[in-house]
């Protein structure tokens, strides 16, 4: 029987609200088995680029990646948010890791090719090594990756924290049973937005496209649900989404089915 | 026999001047056996406060690390000079794994107390755990260490590379057989400033002492001497001075002894 290894990933919006933090933190204690956090940032990314007098340039909700937006995203992403993070959970007995795609090689990817609009430093993963990510999850260390991969030619490449997430989940489910769960301030996939409590238990990507579609679901969760039903094909055992208070809640949030 | 293990620490002159880095990248290819690289950076940390308008303060060129200081340090040696850092490193084939004190919780250290000067957010060292240092360095990773602890309740500290450097080196040197390298931009400690070439081949603790009562000796290289003798003291074998592009000279730069 495999060892069981769970993905988190948060959101900037669990990171930036303190109620949400203690509540990931505590669950993160609780949990059981081996265990990755993947985070993102954006909000604070853009909030420093502010304090700097730059302007941050987003295209239908992805950051274009100039040059000292990249600046800013390794500082943020890499510094701030993953060492705080990083130093929460030594705090709490959880011996994190702190990793961007560079440290121990183990995300590679390439910079987009500029297609319709210029991404600009925005990599398209090629390679996450698994065996690298499964030693140190056997050393009893818990990586923390944050949204920054690199290009194998120098170069750090600003890259989606849910892509990512799924990317880890499937490198790692030949050897782990694997459950992703993309931990966020809602309940799960909702069929109303406005009713916080219509939870959809189940959603296969049939469903989701028909949703989607009608207008049910909003554009925002389609990058998620597609990211997490890759991860099922890829060999991922379970997917959730649910909220980061229920993260260890076997019945809540959103399950996605193939 | 004990395997050799080099200890690098590099600040931030070398990392702001592509000759030197380019230098120092070149060094560490070729050098021999397990290596650790220890970076500081103030400069940035500096430019960037005043790019988002807080003026950097210092003491005695100490950094005065309040909570504002502490989010920029954090950001700018933990993600923009580290990771980059690390990048650079992958694409010339160095498998290096960037950290902070809190990643593995290597470096444990507490918040200075006050005296006659309130340093803020600095932390000094109260434990560096060798055995996970020994563990990433026999997996082939090179740690690049950036100056940034915690404190075990989830606070990050902004600590001397230096003394990191140094401290590292002692943890290690019951496993290993260590050298510590400062790198810089001169050729060794110089017994004439305006004589770059002037470098004095050997040095001890009370050579030290003296050229520095004389005023032959600068104070910014007091500290860094202090760190060299306290390694020696601790166990490590050999503490050089060198320039950057000397580094595996092994004729090269001042050697300390006690």
């Amino acid at each position: 029987m495999k060892n069981q290894l769970t993905v988190y990933k948060i959101g900037g919006k669990i990171i930036d609200n303190p109620t949400h933090m203690k509540a990931f933190l505590f669950g993160i204690k609780q949990s059981k088995g081996h265990k990755i956090i993947v985070h993102g940032g954006g909000n604070t990314a853009s909030k420093v680029m502010n304090q700097i007098g730059l302007k941050p340039k987003m295209i239908d909700g992805r950051r274009i990646t100039d040059a000292a937006a990249l600046e800013i995203v390794t500082m943020v992403y890499g510094g701030l948010i993953n060492k705080r993070l990083v130093a929460q959970l030594q705090s709490i007995g959880v011996n994190a890791i702190g990793l961007s795609g560079a440290d121990g090689d183990i995300i590679r990817a390439h910079k987009r090719e500029v297609r319709e609009i210029d991404y600009g430093w925005v990599g398209d993963i090629d390679e996450v090594n698994g065996k690298a990510l499964s030693a140190i999850c056997k050393n009893e260390n818990v990586p923390v990756i944050c949204p920054l991969t690199h290009d194998g030619n120098g170069h750090m490449l600003n890259t989606n924290a849910d892509t990512i997430a799924s990317q880890v989940a499937i490198a790692l489910a030949q050897e782990f049973d694997i459950e992703l769960v993309f931990c966020f301030e809602l309940k799960g996939v909702l069929s109303n937005y406005d009713d916080k409590q219509s939870v959809i238990p189940e959603i296969s990507r049939k469903d989701a496209a028909q949703m989607h579609n009608k207008g049910i679901i909003n554009d925002g969760m389609i990058p998620k649900l597609k990211n997490g039903f890759d991860a099922l094909e890829g060999g991922v055992r379970n997917v959730f989404i649910k909220h980061v208070e229920d993260i260890n809640d076997i019945n809540a949030g959103t399950t996605l089915d193939l």
